[in-house]
């Protein structure tokens, strides 16, 4: 599951019209235009917006967020924006760069805006690679690991191995770029979408380069390092009371052994706390709501059922017993959301299309004319300026469009080298549709702030895992299809947002472009790297229970499994189950959208409640702590709070996600730590003092 | 040990009087005098200086007091000045009565600075007993536990039962306050000393009585009673893991198995860290680098010397191994330290008088006239009208020694029954000497601020245990004839440290008398129930290792085996050792005497490194942990840490100590922690596993 820290719908007028009104508010408020501070500033060209100290920087910060995804990844699958975070590390990394290089007299070039927002793109893009790789999802789902977990027919699996994942990427994870580039204009300067995420990080980058903004940018980058360096420390400290299973403040009861047995406890993970920081409150209350209706409520009463509604004789882990009501109902609350979202998204973009026909722009993309819009007459100086900026640099539509066409070619023919179940025309159907869903995720995206890759992911699953049938090794065929869409769909999605980022720090879409391709191209290694890192160091990754589970593996393979198999495989009753919370989970929707905007917030989310059914509410915990710090924060100060708040956040993630980079260096060179903090019942406690005093 | 959170020797003239010109400087900087703000209040009479919510908030805050100061004595015998705290919360519970009272119209008497002097004074009145009675010294030394540990020879042993505690501090508390109230004129008036702990509580209250001071008294309450809150459910936190021997926050590792192994390591104890906020830094340091020599070098080189040095077979705590040595150096280390300055303070204070003869002062206190200083027209408003008030009411000569005269036969007569070793005689003699002695301390900590009474007490032991002999049962009498010195010694240095309070305050003498009597009273009472309640809930106090391993106990126990028996007790070599560290202690004490004041604030105290010689540096890393607190704290903002600092450590303190409270009604009422926190090394931790999979 991706958000991007808000999944409020913005639109109200039923189109993203209102973006443009809003924005000329905050002007006028502001009491001056954004650009007219910058009107002296020359734009560089956009070779000169491509710097080599930029790709350095951005090659060390994806490298940094690549591991804290993939952690993220493989213990929750709870992925917060880090836009944010790229957007102030880049400007930190680079602005240091410049400072010493001006002192030295080396300088050639001033670091501008641009420069940061190439960095920004490249990090994101490379980062995004992350995700949309699968690594804790369909990637992974295919692996040895889970399958054995599943084992339920076939037991196909194809285990991860550094060159196919690699290999398989390369040909994947451009398409997504190739295919929206032609409709950017369209996107950005004729519909003027929202783009929350990447709205917010330009007005960021916006405030970093004018002398006030970068005063506070230092604050920040200090408060940001402090916590950095504590939440680093911290994990260290932790690490050396973790020698065995169980051990450690991963597993401090600290709200006593029984909510510890039914997974309530707060395991002092700064990551959570901070990704609780980021995340709007809602989604934090609605990840502890969906754990104290599972773990508090809804598995202790199933498990009376043991020996009724399944075998009480089954492994913990067996999908035919508890741990089946747990994946599968996961999946219909998750399915429930994604398809009503999927749904009303479409209709919004129907609905958006159709009023922008009405409203006669020709939406002919093809070939982009440089025409000045009827209304730039009414239209602001940062608007006239910002328009032609961005249509100064174009990139040609054939180059669009022969680009596509040659990865595409590359890819089919390709592919079914990896992945044997996968045959060449299911490909070839996937990058037929592939533009139209990518175009739709592009421009949901816009709307809501919402990538709903992961949603386009699993109708691929569906529907090539029910295509390919059982015995043709569907559920590989699935997951293979499923990555396919991911990365198309979630790339081209990502360079819009930038598009839009740039659009509105005067970067050419050019070096927009370019920059997500050599991102993606990092990504393309930098993540398969670091899988590989963690997946050597850590010998139980994809176990429930330990310290990487990789819960979205199992259950992304258990879908592949339903639409191969359909519900046959399904304990007593758990269909029915099903059902019910796949229609509570369009139904809390429904009920969201019929609301005024200040009861709607209110609702929980139904994804975010899916998330701990499977895993347990221990990062909910984590996550409302961090959703506490910040309350109470705002109600002190709330100015402070809303300008340190992201960096104390980010700096807390990134900490404990760099610590993992020399916990695994340890893990690798087997060197163990040297005491287990472990919690005993009084009971067994005193049979242990007996064992060891004897 | 006591003192009061200050060792330095105020005095560089070789007598107090830099302390007037001191005032007078102060004054003209804050650029108006102390009693012009209050010139318009009018003073209570001493009678009305005595109200009943007065002694009921006393009373209040006395029990909370006891409790902290008894849990000081059985954990590791460091008691910090209390005074500041009780100044603090006496303000805010009586202006909380007060303002209540205004509200409903029932207030008939303002609430005054003399009123809040008379409550300090009560409340460390009654904690005073906490400390001078011995609970962690000689009267727990007599008890069967302790004696145990020793078994050297009688064995003799007088457990403590609450009727005789009782009686023996109702006849021996009152001695010394009848001892120096003939004094007190020359003291406070004539000698103007300087009473730094007195001053302070002096200036704190007067502050809290101006309308900025008030202001500012609430905000230190404030963030007094989070401090306090944050303490208190912290230790709560801490109890549901302390379910058996070793288990729970108090057994952290934090620096390691081998370093815990040697008692360093931070125990989350709040109350240290506040303590080691209170205390000087050179004291905090003073007391690391005493547990670094100690358990860092020298005992586990002695611990090599095994099977040549002492038999091997030993139990752990044997006086006749490793043990010994710990005992035998640190008491060696105190002794040295304590006589070096009982003769520095004695050699001052007859300095001190032979000074004030020569400038022809009669030191004739008996009968006091309200004599007119000759120097009156040189001194300042504040001062006259100070003297003026402080000599109006008079307490006759006549009746303090009746008084001492009646108590001291009354006592006479009832000690031996309580103690049959300790004869008649010895008494008549102990209260022959008191006087002049508890003159010495009282004046001693005017100069200086450092209360000998733990070095006149030993001395006490020395003497009478040798006198007695061990036949007659030497160890009782010494340690008996140790706590009648104690009390008096102690006492008599309180009451004069509050006399100058008063005199500061405008308070009446003959209040502060009352006050003081009414809280002995108080303290005969609460601190023996307090120490019965102890007793009672934790079954394993005295023991060494345990939770209330009362270090002291021994200590002053194995004095006075050493005071009856000679050295022939000791272990190979300790002797030599112990001579060493008792140069080592005289010598530290005359380098820092000869260095100039920059520089002698960098020689550590002996007395303060002698205590974790015994029960390890735990608590000394808890207490440079507050002192980095702190220190940090004033880098930042020095002003804030000075306004604020002594209230987080009250906070601190308190809050910890008062969940002893609940923590031993559930000892009593038989409830368990739950959880036990266990440390295991990764070795042990696997064996364990073993065991409870099978």
């Amino acid at each position: 599951m991706e958000h991007n820290g808000r999944d409020e719908i913005k639109v109200e007028n039923g189109c993203g019209f209102e973006d443009d009104h809003e924005q000329k508010r905050r002007e006028k408020e502001e009491g001056l235009s954004v650009e007219r501070i910058f009107e002296n500033q020359e734009v560089p060209s956009w070779r000169n917006q491509l710097t080599l100290r930029a790709f350095v920087v951005s090659f060390v910060l994806s490298i940094l967020f690549s591991i804290i995804v993939m952690k993220l990844n493989l213990t929750t699958g709870v992925i917060p924006s880090l836009n944010v975070s790229a957007g102030l590390l880049g400007f930190f990394f680079t602005k240091t760069w410049t400072k010493f290089l001006e002192k030295s007299g080396l300088l050639k070039q001033p670091f501008t805006r641009q420069e940061n927002t190439v960095i920004q793109t490249c990090v994101v893009a490379s980062c995004g690679v992350g995700f949309s790789g699968g690594f804790g999802t369909y990637l992974f789902g295919m692996s040895e690991i889970v399958a054995k977990q599943t084992t339920d027919d076939s037991g196909a699996f194809k285990n991860p191995s550094l060159s196919w994942i690699i290999g398989f990427l390369f040909v994947v994870s451009f398409l997504g770029l190739f295919s929206v580039v032609p409709l950017r204009k369209i996107m950005i300067v004729d519909f003027k979408l929202t783009y929350p995420s990447g709205t917010a990080t330009a007005l960021l980058i916006n405030s970093f380069h004018t002398p006030a903004g970068a005063k506070l940018a230092k604050k920040q980058v200090r408060v940001l390092g402090k916590f950095f360096t504590f939440s680093f420390l911290w994990s260290f400290f932790q690490w050396f009371y973790t020698a065995g299973d169980g051990c450690g403040f991963d597993n401090f009861p600290s709200l006593g052994l029984k909510a510890y047995e039914n997974q309530f406890f707060f395991d002092f993970s700064s990551t959570y706390v901070g990704v609780g920081m980021i995340c709007p409150y809602i989604i934090n209350i609605s990840v502890l709501l969906g754990g104290i209706l599972s773990w508090g409520l809804m598995w202790p009463l199933i498990d009376t059922k043991k020996g009724d509604w399944f075998p009480a004789d089954l492994k913990p882990n067996s999908l035919h017993g508890l741990q089946g009501y747990k994946v599968f109902i996961a999946i219909a609350l998750t399915l429930g959301d994604g398809l009503y979202n999927f749904f009303k998204v479409l209709s919004q973009t129907l609905a958006g299309l159709f009023y922008q026909f009405r409203r006669r722009y020709v939406i002919n993309a093809l070939p982009i004319a440089d025409r000045s819009s009827p209304e730039s007459s009414r239209i602001s100086y940062d608007d006239q300026r910002r328009t032609q900026l961005f249509l100064k640099d174009q990139i040609p539509t054939w180059f669009a469009i022969a680009g596509y066409v040659a990865i595409a070619a590359i890819s089919t023919a390709t592919l079914p080298q990896i992945f044997h179940e996968l045959k060449w025309y299911y490909i070839l159907v996937i990058y037929i549709f592939a533009p139209i869903l990518a175009f739709c995720n592009a421009y949901g995206c816009g709307l809501t702030d919402w990538s709903l890759a992961s949603t386009y992911g699993t109708l691929a699953i569906f529907s090539i895992g029910a295509w390919a049938g059982s015995s043709q090794g569907g559920v590989i065929a699935g997951l293979a299809a499923c990555g396919v869409m991911m990365n198309i769909v979630s790339t081209a999605s990502d360079l819009t947002q930038d598009f839009k980022t740039g659009y509105l720090t005067l970067s050419s879409p050019r070096s927009m472009f370019v920059s997500q391709l050599i991102g993606t191209a990092m990504g393309c290694i930098i993540s398969p790297c670091i899988f590989w890192f963690f997946f050597k160091a850590f010998k139980d990754i994809g176990t429930p229970g330990s310290e990487y589970p990789a819960p979205y593996a199992a259950v992304f393979r258990n879908m592949a499994i339903l639409g191969v198999e359909g519900f046959s495989a399904l304990p007593k009753n758990c269909l029915y189950l099903c059902y019910g919370f796949f229609g509570a989970a369009i139904l809390i929707n429904l009920i969201k959208d019929s609301l005024s905007k200040k009861w709607a917030k209110f609702i929980p989310n139904p994804m975010a409640m899916a998330i701990p059914f499977y895993i347990g509410s221990y990062f909910a915990i984590d996550m409302c702590v961090g959703s506490l710090i910040l309350f109470i924060w705002e109600k002190i100060d709330k100015a402070k709070a809303d300008a340190f708040g992201p960096a104390v956040a980010s700096g807390l993630i990134c900490g404990d996600g760099i610590w993992t980079l020399p916990s695994s260096i340890l893990a690798l060179a087997g060197v163990k730590p040297p005491i287990c903090m472990k919690f005993l019942s009084r009971g067994t406690n005193s049979k242990v003092d007996a064992f060891l005093g004897s």
